[in-house]
């Protein structure tokens, strides 16, 4: 049996992170009537945005889909999908949104695995977790010309930023990558879903 | 007669396209009754707004503009341009619109070119064409508080594409540069004359 | 009596600065009723923004606040005042104003001698100045889907040019840098106050 190791893993998470949210930028699109070329920006920078502006504050160049071609191979198959899929994609929000968790998750462990490979302290790490996280979404937000949703009502973030907690904890405890990995995303995905059954709001 | 290297008749064009900018969001500026100070600053951000980003993602640096005062006076070149000639620039739309298209031309060229001096792929290498010639529209267009006119109608964007791959194959044909930046500068204002003339839309 | 270094006076003002610019978004976010995270992330935009993209821009790596914790529990700092003293600040504008005086001031000041580090020219390290003060300010409107005001109507940025003109000029004159250091504060506070008090526009 092949067992992946940390990087594979991590790298095909990032890609389905990546398709996830080029699907949440072309949906936004679509709403907002752009054209086409619209569409692949707006899905573009919903995709690698929160990954870019954290790769140029931390300094790490070159910003990865610059040098593999398969970050945009995943943007264009994840706009193919949604234009195929259009109304079948607006019945499978379920299913969408465990992905966009998945996605979530995947990005935030990223941005904290990437700070500290720059020798970044927790606290700091955590905060570049929630910057690849929600930093596409809000940058698709304020091109559309809306106050980003992240900011008024999700508890999105929250997510983010207890997972992350988890994500060092368990690391620091020597725990198995892959574990982990699940755990944060399980936890990111609980808290996610908890808080929109009952209605959970962070306090104005 | 003295024959333009390669590397003057881009600068030249460079310089031309970034007065072209510094009008067009000096004219925006006016729209928006944004006092001097934000006339500047919008005019800045939509000149040097594209080719800033490019760089800054590519690792290219110093910024290019950093080095060379001649883009900041060409920036307030238009600008003042802008002030004298108010109304007559309304007037002169045709002219201006040429311009602005060799300015789209120019910076879709320079991205390309950019991309591939450090080795970048083509596909990549024509994306920071393109990121080149719109982010400073898109730029102006969000701080102005508008959803970018790029994205909503125009057929800009796709001229760029065209002639950006227009560009790169003349370039591998070993065609003489000048000839092929003038090619390309005649694609891509023939595409957007043509797309007002008979009202191309990209499909939404 | 302990005699402050340049290096450490500027560095207590810059905290102070950060502090009261993340008291500046915290109060923005409460207009609009951003929740808790919403709130957080736009302290931060505004108390860091400026630097941050002042850095990039310059190619000065890594960015300041990464590496010095200070700036972080400075913004937390301002944000815990804004909610502790919510109403009271609002009564305290006056008290506000001055301290935003000095955030501007000093941040203005910041990028100045950074750019003058980096062997830029004095234009340019003027610009840079300018870019330090207030493209905090610009990135949050821009996020909370504003015009930015200081675009539309304030004399801020016209003070901060005048006020980073003085301290160019005083600076070749060999001034001592605590005294230049408080004029230029005083002038940028000054023209601030006067041209509220009269009324003061830049001609749109």
């Amino acid at each position: 049996m092949v067992r992946f190791g940390e990087m594979n893993m991590i790298y095909i998470l990032d890609i389905i992170g990546t398709i996830v949210f080029a699907i949440s930028g072309a949906l936004a699109s679509r709403e907002r009537k752009l054209d086409v070329f619209g569409t692949v920006v707006i899905a573009f920078i919903t995709a690698v945005g929160g990954g870019t502006i954290r790769d140029i504050i931390i300094g790490h160049q070159p910003v990865s889909w610059l040098n593999d071609s398969l970050y945009i191979y995943s943007i264009f198959f994840g706009i193919l999908l949604t234009f195929i899929f259009n109304k079948t994609l607006l019945k499978l929000k379920k299913t969408l949104f465990l992905f966009d968790s998945i996605g979530i998750s995947v990005f935030t462990i990223l941005g904290i695995e990437k700070a500290l490979s720059h020798e970044m302290n927790y606290g700091i790490a955590i905060m570049f977790g929630i910057i690849s996280a929600v930093t596409g979404g809000i940058l698709r937000d304020v091109i559309c010309n809306d106050v980003p949703l992240i900011l008024r009502k999700e508890i999105y973030a929250s997510a983010c930023l207890i997972g992350g907690v988890f994500f060092i904890v368990l690391s620091i405890l020597n725990f198995n990558f892959e574990l982990n990995l699940i755990i944060t995303t399980l936890i990111i995905t609980s808290i996610r879903i908890l808080s929109i059954k009952f209605k959970w709001k962070l306090p104005i």
